[in-house]
């Protein structure tokens, strides 16, 4: 990396005795400070100030944890200084995986502001719709971005735009670094103001950022992919945040060793709370703007990950490439939106990747669910492993007994606990996932309509279709909508998915349910094979395996071949793409 | 280890749709649940029912976490069912550490009641004293214990025996077993009641355990070893505790394959959270009844011990014996009361422990500061290493920032932040280290006027004097209050002094601390005889004395005669100048 000198905002205040701690108001009782990420970046900076807290080599940019607080925290000061700011107002990011959304994940919370990540795949239709609807008072954006901001805005919407320079060219030739920079000198200002009113000693560096009045006070605003219909912003509080980067930092073994490769875009469920967890633990954040493989077999090679998260169709990606080979020690990567196949598990555990299957979403702060491994399960083959794998688990650290409920009484508003029936322990009865407690999202912002369909009786009902194992573990069945009901039997499309997908032509699979004269439904599989596009003698052949693996009824009718499966932004397979295109007839070949 | 079967009141409920939960109440929002302790309980008995929770192989005793999660309910039921009982009423446990001790940590909170561990090393004034001021409604004491319990109790008290024996000999033998069982019968009652009123399908098993109405709730009465005159009982919540807990398991990097053994007696301060940690990781806890340097080698050798903690003089013992050898994986230990020298360092690495140093004290939850070693501390040298690992550190996990203020403006009731001034990173300037947030007590138990003294500014003041270092790792000089930390018991010289006092023959006397390799530190008395010098059998005389009126470990173990105590102009004895007397060696005598 070429030598870096980071730009002044980028210094940490000097006062020989300051102390890195958010003030709390003196109304605070002695045994409670509010929970907030915030608190672990300033911990970080005063355990570990000159160690790596970001590291994005694409720029040659590397700052050390009080470097990287002291941006974060001009970046509160600039937020805070943005003429007619006031606490709760929403700060949006369009941005890639750059420093500059890291950073944003901790500088407005600190602000008292709400921290609301676009997603970058979205067009700029749903972008001007989320902008509106959140009612952003400030855009911090990307260069390769900036097309998305709508080109008619409010006059009172502040844009920031950012060149991802670390300040390299000049703090002036990069608005986000002017932006930072101007921050810093609020921040000083302020400083100064302090030491005049109370005297010199009274100079306070780092602790003029106050903690929230409220831990339950909202601080992120992340909106889903909207599988149905308009994106749903998902309100999560500061207390949620601080206790979800918490587990998330202990489940995923996070140390001061540990370094987080940004994989998982840091805009979806803001980054499933990793840029708190990682500091949490005094981690270094090791940051790429895309996801290349090329970069990434760099990062495992030669800049010691120890940890990133992905979707199976970003590891299938990455165990193909030329570049991988056995790494010398132990990588972990949680895997969540679908468990891994037994093909790509053998293949990342021979390169030495300790694989979990997590589950959650954006209204959990991403994953709250753990497959938790037993320690039988090291003598069994690889295709046991996968299956027993595939479960979705039980709630990890913070988090209460997820459930799998099988009716909710008539007059859905009873508040009564025991209107929710628990599917029994086979692995056979199905039920809706259904959780409540610290890791449950607050609402739905300004959509009482929508937060009153998904919040009934106090808890959160995710509309996934589970069963529960007699190990207490839920393992999905499917969407709602995602359930084939053919001549009366409801078929789960996953497990149809998970079956074919372990045959060894197969890459990657999605079965939709097509409508159909006779049965009601059929299944129809849309299959992307390894050596390129199949026949009907191939047909026949996945037909054939499945039939000796699953029940008549259950097995496709149609199978079609494809080059790729649509994707939402986050590696989910678009199954209403699908679904849609086999309603309409337009390409189904038998 | 011999078979054996737990009695009925560790058999688990039956009911196939059970769900292993808190009840919260139907008026807490969907995104909130109060944070407790016990809710790891019933989360490891979901996850991992079979696996052991813990084991007492004096007893031959084995329990999985779905068993003893019961035995542990069972005894919240057994509590709840005591006649008269009501929230917040204490249990008093008098026990060494064994099984029972261990489940009253969780079974008590669950019941609502708070937690009062006794000192087991305490004399029985002085536990007389404690029951007495805590207001004990039950007690719950160890057959080897038994004499510390007052013959005469107000008729409102239940005493309830333990012979520690797992029910081997039938319920009905062990007063302790014959309650759980009585617990576990009150507890199907009420599960059958609620079926009466619901229906069948509503019999909840586990999940008639309610959460604390408030996470902020009080659930421990922990109180310290008396460092000024009388013990104070401290306070604590079910937040707290929760956060301590979740800090200590990530912090000591536990995890489900971790055994941790008992050696730290589990009546202080609860077992510094150790009791909840262990069972958040889901890992085994290995109990032993006394610190046996023979049995806990051969935890170490044969039972795959992964963690303790203990304080030097525990380690000295077990670097010192026969049996030591280097042991096959790496064993964390948590280290306090103070910090290792070298040549205890140096023997604890070559046979594989891994040392951290920490610091904390009751009022804190246990262990609040961590010294986190650096990356270039592994070329150091082992003199060098220890030299640097004595500091205390920094606050952990979910500490905020560990201040050492130089002085508090006139005026002590201001609630001023800056009236409190930290001290330069200089390593020179000494204060007092002063800490706030969720691992400070709520205060201590009826005792306004020390919770006045110790709580100043919305601060809780430790009364340790310490350095802060340019890397902002804190490091005590002094203890403010005099206080000798022998065996890891805090003895109040003030204390021992005044008893010492009280004898007819004794003049004058001061106690100070004398560093001993052994103990830590052992208490020298300087003496002024009303009748000249003394000699051998004085000396003897005193230590009878002494013995017949405080616990065993505060009696000093050097007593010198002298003629007269060195005093400032204003009378008051200059302990400084003894203590410098004593280190120096000049003058001590056994």
């Amino acid at each position: 990396m070429q030598t870096y000198t980071p730009p002044p905002s980028s210094q940490p205040p000097t006062n020989g005795r300051f102390g890195l701690r958010l003030s709390v108001p003196s109304s605070t009782p002695h045994y409670l400070t509010p929970l907030t990420p915030v608190s672990y970046l300033l911990r970080a900076a005063l355990i570990a100030p000159k160690k790596d807290a970001l590291v994005h080599p694409e720029k040659g940019v590397r700052f050390s944890y009080e470097q990287w607080a002291a941006r974060c925290l001009s970046l509160t000061f600039a937020i805070k200084s943005t003429p007619g700011w006031k606490k709760g107002d929403r700060v949006a990011i369009i941005a890639p995986n750059t420093p500059m959304i890291l950073e944003a994940h901790f500088g407005i919370l600190a602000a008292g502001g709400i921290d609301t990540p676009l997603n970058i795949r979205n067009n700029e239709r749903e972008i001007a719709y989320v902008l509106e609807h959140s009612g952003a008072r400030i855009i911090l954006v990307d260069h390769e971005f900036a097309h998305l901001v709508p080109k008619q805005l409010a006059p009172h919407i502040t844009v920031i735009l950012s060149h991802d320079s670390g300040g390299r060219q000049g703090v002036d030739a990069d608005p986000y670094e002017k932006f930072l920079q101007a921050g810093r000198e609020a921040w000083e200002r302020a400083e100064n103001a302090e030491a005049q009113r109370w005297g010199a000693r009274a100079k306070r560096g780092w602790e003029l950022i106050d903690a929230p009045p409220d831990e339950n006070d909202p601080c992120c605003l992340c909106y889903t992919s909207g599988t149905t219909g308009r994106p749903k912003g998902v309100l999560t509080s500061h207390r949620g945040s601080y206790l979800a980067a918490t587990a998330n930092a202990f489940e995923a073994q996070l140390n001061s060793d540990s370094v987080y490769l940004w994989v998982l875009p840091a805009f979806h469920a803001a980054g499933w709370t990793f840029p708190w967890a990682v500091t949490a633990a005094i981690g270094t954040q090791h940051v790429l703007r895309r996801v290349d493989n090329d970069q990434i077999w760099d990062a495992f090679l030669n800049h010691g990950v120890t940890h990133y998260c992905g979707a199976p169709t970003v590891n299938i990606g990455l165990v193909n490439h030329p570049k991988a080979k056995r790494l010398p020690r132990l990588v972990r990567v949680a895997v969540a939106a679908s468990a891994p196949t037994a093909d790509l598990l053998a293949k990342l555990e021979r390169l030495n990747f300790a694989v979990v299957h997590t589950y959650g979403m954006t209204e959990t702060y991403g994953p709250i669910t753990k497959r938790y491994p037993e320690r039988t399960w090291s003598s069994l083959s690889v295709e046991e492993r996968a299956k027993l794998m595939s479960h979705q688990g039980h709630g990890f650290l913070v988090v209460d007994e997820v459930r799998v409920v099988k009716s909710t009484s008539p007059g859905t508003n009873s508040s009564n606990e025991r209107d929710l029936i628990d599917v029994a322990r086979d692995g056979k009865e199905i039920g809706e996932i259904i959780t409540r407690g610290n890791l449950a999202m607050l609402e739905y912002y300004n959509d009482k309509e929508a937060t009153r369909k998904t919040v009934i009786n106090g808890w959160l009902h995710t509309g996934d279709l589970a069963v529960r194992h007699a190990d207490g573990s839920i393992q999905i069945q499917d969407r709602a909508k995602d359930i084939i009901i053919s001549g009366g039997e409801n078929v789960s499309s996953l497990m149809v998915e998970d079956t074919l997908a372990s045959h060894p032509e197969v890459l990657e699979c999605c079965v939709v349910a097509r409508p159909d004269e006779k049965w009601g439904e059929i299944g129809h599989a849309f299959v992307v094979l390894k050596s390129g596009r199949g026949d009907q003698t191939r047909s026949e052949e996945l037909r054939q395996y499945l039939r000796a693996r699953i029940s008549k009824f259950a097995v496709p009718q149609v199978f079609e071949f494809v080059d790729a499966l649509p994707k939402t932004s986050t590696g989910k397979v678009q199954k209403h793409v699908l679904r849609q295109q086999v309603k309409s007839g337009s390409k189904a070949k038998l």
